[in-house]
């Protein structure tokens, strides 16, 4: 059997990745380093990687490899994440990673809703069909497998810790807890759902309520990490995260035969996402693993769009803002840590920015959960700006479009429950899909009359 | 390009697979005809499959055959169900396939909760991360393509009908919306959560909340889909469900180089499961893909312990039960359909029946959360099995064990967040590893020296 790290039959080539400051090209970090700011300038950091040595084997040779490796039984090769290891953290030694199968989720083909919108060539890729529920696992992978490794060199950590508002926290506590490393989480006090709560709980990491918003915990977060170099800081501030992101590029692309899709719509909050994928798909183009680029777009919340507000200004100014509640509650950020990083994205992907309103992404995610999806409110962001920018013809009717799904619908069970019931209100929402349970009697002619009476409507919202 | 459906590259070997009565021989249907029962003796009908055919081939070539498809580009064979078409339903036309990417799941190294059991090749096959957060998928994809493919043909389905406590809807509505074929839902009204409802409700089933118990809306869903001949059945008692989920067994295999574990632990209710992991080694042994069986066990709730019950009397008798509540909510069935099959199964294999109390089914999902798992509360029966045949010495600490996981514990944030509040009482549920979360003030002091005293126990609790 050849071995997965063997690149050819003969020669094991050595790659190389470092942090780089994102302004001072002289300021380099070892992966294994715990820094999270450029020592220099205070300016975020991001992983760079020995490009040359990428570009040393023919495109033809990597996508074998990816191929051959993709969801195959060599650990932890065949994550989708691991099967890119070269391009992702060369720096972890096979038995430090801590990976638990991430990637290889479904490429929902939209056909319906496709037909519905005019837009034939449809995909939805299903990232929140994964251990706990949403991308962050893809991400998540790198960064705990770098804490396992820098304690297999002898470091001290003591803990890795997070802020977070559901997803990251229930991420970190599984890895961590898959790993044996010591997780703490600070969620804020009464605004988390009880179904968000108990994923880190469960998991056993350390999961502190403290009265204050998500700002106010991610800057406790940093301080617990930063002051006293002493908790490992999770949140996507550290770039290692965005490196296991950022191979949904090289996974769509590998799921339709290396094939680049016209578009691809992904909701933005903290922006990390977007950034990752920009990431992806210029890193391919350079290791010659596709020639064109997609256009991307971002999706926000109308309230929570300091990115579409910039993107009106064309870039030229970019104003954090104060976020107002919304049902994707997991881009109800107004300070996002990579908006420098998006924009620098979306100029070079020719990109656009969409919003959504609350009463439009709530409809946008019923409508497509007619179709067989069962779309969370951030897909249902996405959803909504593509349906806008189909109407605005932005989107041609033969493009190609994979909608970015970044969580499972099962996270979010409420949110689908008070959509259905009209309780959506408070949010301005006024449910255009609604449907509606039937009591009925339990016998069999009630039963039977009750059916025949609904086929022709259920037959007209299956077409 | 080699076509997926050619075996080499020269001929294409016609398979053939029928209806057959479980008790008459010669009664055979064609899988496109609408028949549940034997029209002879009224028994249950499975599957089966002309295995000189399926024999024909040598076994590497259809391991290679297998490897090679598995979650690959071509539709619909990167579908883990698909890719073994040939011995799970030859019957479809490949544009009749409604798939949405089956199986692949997620084989979890259950690292830590083996060492702490002293079983350190354990593994959890977690069949829960998929389209619907259920195992209910890779049946329920075989069913929707036959009825899509009877519809093809010229007959008339106006509908599929299913009765469900919840994931067995779920999982029929949204390959019904994804198919645009029309869904009707039978559901006992009152004793499913909001949660369970919504999922059927959104993908635009038309769902009867019915003033009965669930083996109520089985009378009713089998008397509008038997005596009108008129809906299509789509609960288990239909084999073609079966045929989807045996591919589990042969999945399982594939992801260990083709080596077979010495035990399977799976929960059982209606006992539909076991009968399907039991086909699909027996076959994979006469095509010559295996050559051991491995020993199987049914996890049962003790409140709903009919098999457990039987196997303690040597099987010489099945007595139905009346189930009572459990946390298992989904094996919460007294008169299980597949008790025959299942029997069969057990015989065949020196099979093994557990059993499990709420409060034992409770503290092993715990336990197992605790090391990176989120364990549904079936899941948990299967593992305060394993813990028991464990203790028992039966389960050997040098045994390779896989427990099958049926579904996401997202699909039951209430059992988890009721644990851990302690309020679990009625049902008898003392909880040994509940977790607690923790009210800090918003300041660094507090929240700096508060982590602190904690580290020591959150390090014990990872180990």
């Amino acid at each position: 059997m050849v071995l997965a790290t063997q690149i050819s039959d003969s020669t094991a080539v050595p790659y190389r990745a470092w942090f780089q400051c994102m302004h001072c090209p002289d300021q380099h970090y070892s992966l294994t380093e715990v820094v999270y700011r450029c020592k220099s300038c205070g300016g975020l950091l991001e992983v760079r990687h020995d490009m040359a040595a990428l570009k040393a084997l023919e495109p033809d040779k990597w996508r074998a490899l990816f191929d051959r490796r993709y969801m195959r039984t060599h650990y932890p090769y065949g994550s989708s994440v691991w099967g890119k290891k070269e391009m992702v953290c060369p720096a972890v030694a096979d038995e430090n990673v801590v990976s638990l199968y991430e990637g290889g989720s479904n490429m929902f083909w939209a056909e319906r809703l496709g037909r519905q919108l005019g837009v034939e060539d449809l995909w939805v890729k299903q990232c929140g069909d994964s251990h706990t529920g949403s991308f962050k696992d893809i991400g998540m992978t790198v960064l705990v497998s770098i804490v396992k490794q820098i304690i297999a060199t002898g470091q001290q950590v003591p803990a890795m810790v997070c802020a977070s508002s559901g997803d990251t926290s229930a991420a970190l506590a599984a890895y961590g807890a898959a790993a044996g490393i010591p997780v703490v989480v600070l969620l804020p006090r009464g605004k988390v759902t009880a179904a968000q709560m108990v994923q880190p709980l469960a998991n056993g990491a350390l999961t502190l309520f403290l009265d204050t918003d998500f700002d106010g915990c991610m800057k406790l977060a940093k301080a617990l990490s930063n002051e006293e170099q002493f908790y490992y800081l999770a949140n996507s501030m550290n770039p290692l995260r965005l490196e296991g992101q950022k191979t949904v590029a090289v996974e769509m692309v590998q799921q339709d035969d290396w094939t680049v899709p016209d578009w691809i719509v992904v909701p933005g909050g903290n922006l990390g996402n977007i950034s990752a994928l920009g990431k992806g798909f210029l890193e391919m183009r350079e290791m010659g693993l596709i020639e064109v680029l997609p256009r991307l777009v971002v999706a926000q919340a109308a309230h929570a769009d300091p990115l579409y507000q910039s993107y009106l200004r064309g870039f030229e100014t970019f104003e954090p803002q104060r976020a107002r509640k919304t049902l994707a509650s997991a881009i109800q950020i107004g300070a996002p840590v990579s908006w420098e990083r998006a924009i620098r994205v979306l100029k070079t992907f020719d990109g656009v920015v969409e919003c959504a309103s609350e009463d439009e992404l709530a409809d946008a995610s019923a409508k497509a959960d007619l179709t067989g999806l069962f779309a969370c409110p951030h897909t249902g962001v996405a959803l909504a700006a593509l349906f806008k920018l189909v109407a605005q013809k932005v989107i041609a009717p033969k493009d190609k479009v994979v909608v970015v799904s970044t969580a499972h619908g099962l996270k979010f069970p409420e949110f689908k429950t008070r959509y259905h019931a009209g309780d959506l209100e408070e949010f301005g929402v006024v449910p255009r899909f609604r449907q509606i349970p039937h009591e009925v009697g339990a016998e069999y002619g009630a039963v039977q009359s009750f059916v025949l009476r609904h086929l022709d409507g259920l037959r007209a919202k299956v077409v």
